[in-house]
């Protein structure tokens, strides 16, 4: 297999233990074998006989290196938009007036269903390349816009084929339990139980690697989820929840004690729902988009979750509702200006603590025997990519160990 | 002349007379002849004997076209960036520990006097072409981290040549009075004399379109700034304000009472200022980038400028202390969702209330005889423009006629 040699590289390997902030190595060297990382350190330390079998010499110019970025919560396979809704609401329109005219998640799930599987996959395929482009390699799609057995597979699929067609690896979580369908209304116990067949269905198709929920007042309660989890437990996928956005329902506690992967949102989380998450060793994925474009108030308790040790992981949430965002870049600003997070972990919350939350032990780091993931920036500093409003200095990205 | 002909067109011609949102044309044409529009309407308005002599025909692909954005307040020409700062805020450090460390925007002013022109060029062009990308045509561009006669003019150079190197236009500010240099410490009055001194210079130059102040507690004061605006009108140059930024300190009204052409930031404007900017025709330009990344707390006064009829203009405040942005679709996303404005407001305020700021009556709207400045951009609503957060659905640019 040809070795390959990335020099003169700034790597922030992104190491928890490395004992410098962002695990930063100057000076630094990669030696890539095939799909993984064979050998990485300052230059000075890289053995002679290592460094004469790279076949391949590629000089990084200096550059910022990084893990490859990870976008962990996305609904990102969907048809059509709310624009239109955007714009009512800001000329006046009620949350109830949008309803009434058929919007919000409603109208979404209507023109997903309207949607073939070829048209799903041409309207999602932009916003791919847009987080692409900013230098993504693993990214998470979440369904819960189908609603139904067929609906849900055809988007599931779209999501793989997009991971299929493109050069990034795509996760795919089955979401039915995002909304109550129409054809279910006022009957969300018999929704779930819907749920709970099409799942093992789904997971034998090979379309499943996690299950969420959205658990909230305005979507299912904890003993509803419960049932999901049961029946994921059941199917021996991993779990995570949609919890304690606008509401401490008790989400979170309930998902740690499924050895839940992540939280997502969090926004109320309480001193016990972050204690359990800590205890399990699940993730909370902050989702700082949904927050501004939301206008919400209430930021999550990051002192909490220092205090607990609870791994935090920044998504865009990418979905066409709440969070119409395609830039993980902005989620590093957003993260830090809103959340107050440092850019390092912002730049953890991408990269390594992303890697966790999708359950995912190969990436997330620059380290050997990690996959060679990684990414090459016009930035000195890593704060850089977190201070920037827009820009994208992406340079180049190496995928599976080579340049994409 | 060649006669080109653009069809297929959704035309968002930004025209205030129109009688419908964003001067909507459907099934549009636009015949440009050299660098100006020669003729716009529906396609099946077109006379015959015209579309015959188009040598150049274009489909539009039914895309949508909106004039040129026009981004009109930037700092985009600096040394450095403070990105360090940033991340050493996020670690706790105060305003103070920062300022005792050098930072602020003394160290933006340092490390702009250190450059030579060229290395200035060359650490603002990805700015530059960032905001190009997302089809940016007219950009303002002002000094005002030089702070002394060469610096100064240094800064206005390299402004004018990225605006030579570049297809785009640059129309620049003077700023000198937007800090206090290090060797004028404490003397405030004094620096205003050299301010004052240097204007006619470099107006005399060529280097001078217009004339800007900072008018708040922590620069200068209104009589200060006064006398700034008193060289301009002896200089026959237009003049703008930084007022009511972080205090209502009247510099809405004093800039009205010389017929500025705008007024920008005016989070605290008044009832007084608003009725002077409206009857001066001064347009209020907001800067939600700003007003993010310091985490500002009270919005401008919509409802008082729209009361007044006060024109609304938005821009990026592109800068390296309170906005480090370089996407102006992300400023018309912050717009709507931060201060509420309409995308209809937003998308007028980076083309015909921008031209406005800048005193420019040739572009902004799609016009028989203004500039050929337009953008197609691969979305069906212009709402979706203000809509998306970190995409860039531009699909190209006709600057002055011809495709970017
Ligand atoms: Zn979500
Ligand atoms: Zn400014």
């Amino acid at each position: 297999m040809t070795l390959q040699l990335w020099s003169n590289c700034r790597i922030a390997t992104m190491r928890a233990d490395a004992g410098t902030p962002y695990g930063l190595v100057d000076q630094g060297a990669i030696v890539v074998q095939g799909e993984s990382i064979a050998w990485v350190g300052p230059h000075a330390g890289l053995p002679a006989e290592l460094a004469q079998r790279c076949a391949l010499q590629h000089d990084a110019g200096g550059r910022l290196v990084t893990p490859g970025l990870i976008d962990c919560h996305t609904h990102l396979v969907y048809g059509g938009d709310r624009a239109h809704e955007f714009e009512l609401r800001l000329n006046g329109a009620t949350y109830e007036d949008i309803a009434r005219a058929g919007g919000g998640i409603a109208s979404t799930v209507k023109a997903t269903r309207a949607a073939g599987q070829a048209g799903l996959i041409a309207q999602s395929l932009p916003r791919l390349r847009a987080l692409m482009s900013e230098g993504v390699t693993t990214i998470e799609i979440k369904s819960g816009y189908g609603l139904s057995l067929d609906h849900e597979r055809k988007c599931l699929r779209a999501a793989r084929e997009l991971g299929v067609n493109e050069r990034v690896d795509v996760r795919t979580t089955f979401l039915g339990a995002h909304a109550v369908p129409p054809e279910f209304a006022g009957r969300p116990d018999d929704y779930v139980d819907a749920v709970v067949a099409m799942l093992p269905v789904l997971k034998a198709e090979g379309l499943v690697d996690a299950v969420d929920a959205f658990c909230e007042r305005i979507a299912f309660t904890p003993a509803q989820v419960e049932r999901v989890f049961q029946a994921a437990r059941q199917a021996g996928v991993a779990v995570k929840l949609h919890a304690e956005q606008l509401s401490d329902s008790g989400g979170s506690q309930l998902a740690a004690s499924y050895g839940a992967l992540s939280c997502d949102h969090l926004e109320w989380l309480g001193d016990e729902g972050a204690a359990a998450m800590a205890k399990a060793g699940t993730v909370a994925v902050l989702l700082p988009g949904a927050f501004y474009f939301l206008r919400e108030t209430r930021v999550p308790p990051l002192d909490l979750l220092r205090q607990h040790g609870v791994p935090i992981a920044i998504s865009t949430d990418c979905n066409p509702g709440s969070s119409p965002c395609t830039s993980l870049l902005l989620m590093l600003n957003m993260a830090c200006t809103l959340f107050r997070l440092t850019p390092h972990e912002a730049l953890a919350g991408v990269t390594r603590n992303a890697a966790q939350a999708l359950g995912l032990h190969d990436r997330g780091v620059i380290e050997a025997g990690k996959r060679a993931d990684f990414v090459l920036w016009d930035v000195e500093r890593p704060a850089q990519l977190a201070y920037v409003m827009g820009a994208n200095p992406m340079h180049q990205v190496i995928y599976r160990g080579t340049i994409r």
